[in-house]
């Protein structure tokens, strides 16, 4: 049996959309002699298609767009993705299912057992767990048909109680299709193969596992499909990053995939992953909100250097506009090292001074400030009068903002709401400081792009005279371990002074982490690379007081 | 068996204070003779902990927590809610669990089956479902114990398949404890006694109910603590919106509960409830931060009036700072009203022109713009400037600034993101423009204190000359009722058309909410009072196309 993995990327409720993209999969797969095509999960609405879930008439449509694309399955099957009614009137009236079409019609259903509801993922707020598993024919292809999470609980410590594919083994089936929705972090390639090989190695069956790609707002899916044979051996694998199509055959007799398209192993460092994840990221948010143009503010610092040259390379140097807002702290080697950047990457940019409206703004509270000296106060009137010029040009022109704080400083909250905190959306709020300067070098791979100088420099805010990161932050390359340890591995602070972390720096880190989560409440969505980022697969209570 | 509901108000993560007013009620309550208090769900931590339960060191000092109130157990036992580790390697690590306290230590725990994953709630995320369920005896008395959700599911379409008391009451128990923290909406005191209603007839059993009280940033516990006995009647009940701790004596051979101080029914309206919430919300919110004053830029109109009103009674008087900030746009009353405003309530109040901010502004893009016609550009530096000005002074003063938007607003996007969106926490956010009449209204029930000509005149963002709410939008009478079938009630454009609606209305209302989600990521907090709330409790895809 010929079988073709579609990884395509989907806009979650543009049904219309989604049809059209599987249906003209289907017919292409038809011409090359595929008999089934697996897409990935919930590939109907798109993933994750979060609230609009609960209404009906979402779902109505989604049960629309199913049968408009089983009308095309005459000739060859397919396994698409989409919420399915629960008929029975107890618990959730949904299920997150795996359609079988085929001969013109739905002809099975498999119901995901394993719901993920940790970080990112909210599944058992829609839907109710499958308990009854059955393998399906086709062909004279027994197929145990799961969903995603259904075959991840092969941890000594299982997050659940049931193992689905534990009950569709003993009906002896001939492969496994697994249909996903797995989302990207820098590790997440190599888990999901190590995922996938316990699973061929444990039931000795092949697997065919698709994913979606492409950027749902901030979670970033990389696709990495993949035919495992029994023996862990990858077969074929989709491109990550893009849509891709591959196919394999299947012997059922021998329970044997091949593929004529052999699988060629790829050099991937978390670096360059993270990379593609933040340009496919950048890409697809602003080609599926319908925007074309962004303008971000450009220090001369590396965060906004590294932002500049991730949005050229997604959206075209063309359609990337950097505006230099110096005040009278900036150094005037910012100003040259932002101004070389837009030249290297050939992007139009502007300077305008902040001086003005600085002034102003300060004249207008004159009588109410008195002689009180400088403080946070006159900081955050220059990063929000740079906020007000760029939306002002933004709205103007059509622009969209790029947020370009890092994960160190919206941890710690070292930075300005409604000032440098704007944006649609935060391109690096996910790589802390150290991995920033990391995507410098490796922007700079084939050449200076980024000027040298940006690298190199100590990392300074510019809000006044001499300001230095490092006059009220740790260094960096401390302060980014502090905060890996509390905020990706849920350390508390004991654990860090054990392994000989200062104990006032702990303490101060982890402190300054929970009074910034009002903050971080009111930040773009942030590009997630990391196993834990900021947003919504980190939910933390705004007053509240432990650590503190 | 005397009995006392303890109905506090706890504050999230903080162990040490949680732990000492615990210990302080169970002292109080041995002199005045009970014999088992009863505190809410998840008490030691209190609710809602959110990611915090992910992190090993605060389970560990919720256990030390416990084992601190347990010593105080001598001669009273006492019922707290915490987390409590899952002994079982399979499924999640924690339970939600109500802990029996006696004889200076643990006795028992009886864990949560029912786990609340909708809405706001995320309950499955950390606990693993109860599947045992037995009563417990004390003092001779057989106590069916659930926790929260475990008495609610007796829809005829339940959300979950199983009915923890139905299990327990095949034990024949004496009496029904629930342990609970049940946020409020304006109907759910209502709901909330209709179902333990419910409970008591369908077991013809009593039932004591405690929940928590007070605010935890946006969600709000009215408390509501009652002991319901077997044929229905409310027996005694605590007071709403504060602490309060009642006795009740139960009889365990006639299965009766009887209490010296009876319930006394009040007269409450939806909008006095709303009114009781938000000031609960507001007092919370900085009491639990640890902040005194707020700050808010007065229009004159209905929305900062409204606000402002409700924080001089949550804060005091001498706390609120009102700021009027007038642009050439603003008419002559808006400045009257809202100096009359912060007269009658003897506000401090100052009035910043933003002209030089907004003209300094212009004059720093005019290079840029020109001389293309004013636009939503303009508008929105002046809400920026506003904005700017605001947050200095409360940078430099130590204030914290109010948001005033209301929610058809906020559903809308008629607001400027950065400018008036700004704001430590929304105030209204949770309100339609409708009932914010409602509100003013009652703010003068017993005198004019909001200006009437605030509550008459057509609303304006005054951003433009003439300019009125009604050139953009709907009136707020048909608009506020188009959102609250979509947001509330998740109804379809096809049943509002077919409800009578103008089409064409319909679907450029319903475009502007799901356009608009951007614009809502990124703004505070908001108290919430309805039943669907913008915020955790309204997850929507940013980057979608539903309906569009």
């Amino acid at each position: 049996m010929r079988i073709a993995l579609a990884q395509l990327n989907y806009i979650i409720g543009d049904f219309d959309l989604n049809t059209a993209k599987i249906i003209e999969t289907i017919e292409k797969c038809k011409q090359q002699n595929a008999e089934l095509v697996v897409f990935a999960e919930l590939s109907v609405c798109g993933y994750p298609p979060r609230d609009f879930l609960e209404f009906d008439d979402f779902i109505e449509k989604s049960y629309h767009a199913i049968n408009t694309i089983a009308a095309h399955c005459t000739g060859i099957a397919a396994i698409v993705g989409a919420p399915s009614r629960n008929p029975d009137s107890k618990g959730k009236n949904l299920f997150n299912s795996a359609w079988l079409l085929a001969d013109g019609k739905v002809q099975y259903m498999a119901h995901k057992a394993l719901l993920p509801t940790y970080d990112i993922f909210d599944e058992y707020r829609y839907f109710e767990p499958n308990r009854l598993f059955e393998c399906i024919s086709y062909k004279g292809v027994k197929i145990a048909l799961t969903i995603c999470e259904d075959i991840w609980n092969l941890n000594p410590d299982p997050l659940y109680i049931t193992n689905p594919m534990d009950v569709l083994a003993l009906q002896n089936p001939d492969i496994m299709i697994n249909i996903a929705a797995s989302p990207f972090t820098y590790g997440q390639q190599e888990t999901r193969l190590e995922i996938l090989r316990t699973n061929t190695s444990r039931y000795n069956l092949p697997l065919v596992y698709v994913n979606q790609v492409g950027a749902q707002t901030e979670l970033l899916f990389d696709g990495n499909s993949s035919a495992i044979g029994s023996d862990g051996t990858i077969i074929t694998c989709c491109k990550d990053f893009m849509e891709d199509v591959v196919f394999v055959d299947f012997d059922p007799i021998g329970k044997a995939l091949t593929s004529e398209s052999p699988h060629q192993s790829a050099n991937k460092n978390k670096t360059s992953l993270i990379y593609s994840a933040l340009i496919m990221g950048i890409k697809d948010y602003f080609g599926k909100m319908g925007f074309t143009k962004a303008i971000l503010g450009l220090s001369g610092g590396i965060d906004s250097a590294v932002t500049l040259a991730l949005a050229a390379e997604a959206l075209g140097n063309e359609n990337v506009y950097a505006v230099l807002l110096p005040s009278k702290f900036s150094s005037g080697h910012s100003i040259d090292d932002a101004i070389a950047l837009a030249k290297n990457l050939d992007c139009k940019h502007d300077i305008i001074s902040i001086k003005d409206g600085y002034n102003s703004i300060l004249g207008s509270l004159g009588h109410f400030f008195n002689a009180l000296p400088f403080n946070v106060a006159e900081e955050n009137i220059q990063a929000r009068v740079r906020a007000v010029l760029l939306m002002a040009l933004a709205n103007k022109f059509g622009y969209i903002l790029l947020n370009t704080s890092n994960k160190s400083e919206a941890a710690v909250g070292y930075g300005t709401l409604y000032g440098d905190m704007c944006g649609g959306i935060s391109v690096l709020g996910d790589v802390y400081k150290t991995e920033v300067y990391e995507l410098a070098n490796y922007i700079n791979r084939n050449g200076e792009i980024i000027p040298i100088n940006s690298i190199v420099k100590p990392p300074s805010a510019e809000l006044r005279p001499g300001q230095k990161d490092s006059d009220s932050l740790p260094d960096y390359e401390i302060l980014d371990k502090i905060l890996f340890n509390y905020i990706e591995l849920r350390q508390s602070p004991a654990n860090m002074i054990n392994a000989g972390f200062d104990e006032a720096t702990v303490k101060r880190v982890l402190r300054m982490v929970n009074m910034n989560e009002w903050k971080r409440h009111q930040t773009p969505p942030i590009l997630r690379v990391s196993p834990k980022a900021f947003g919504q697969g980190r939910r933390m209570p705004i007053v509240g007081r432990y650590l503190s």
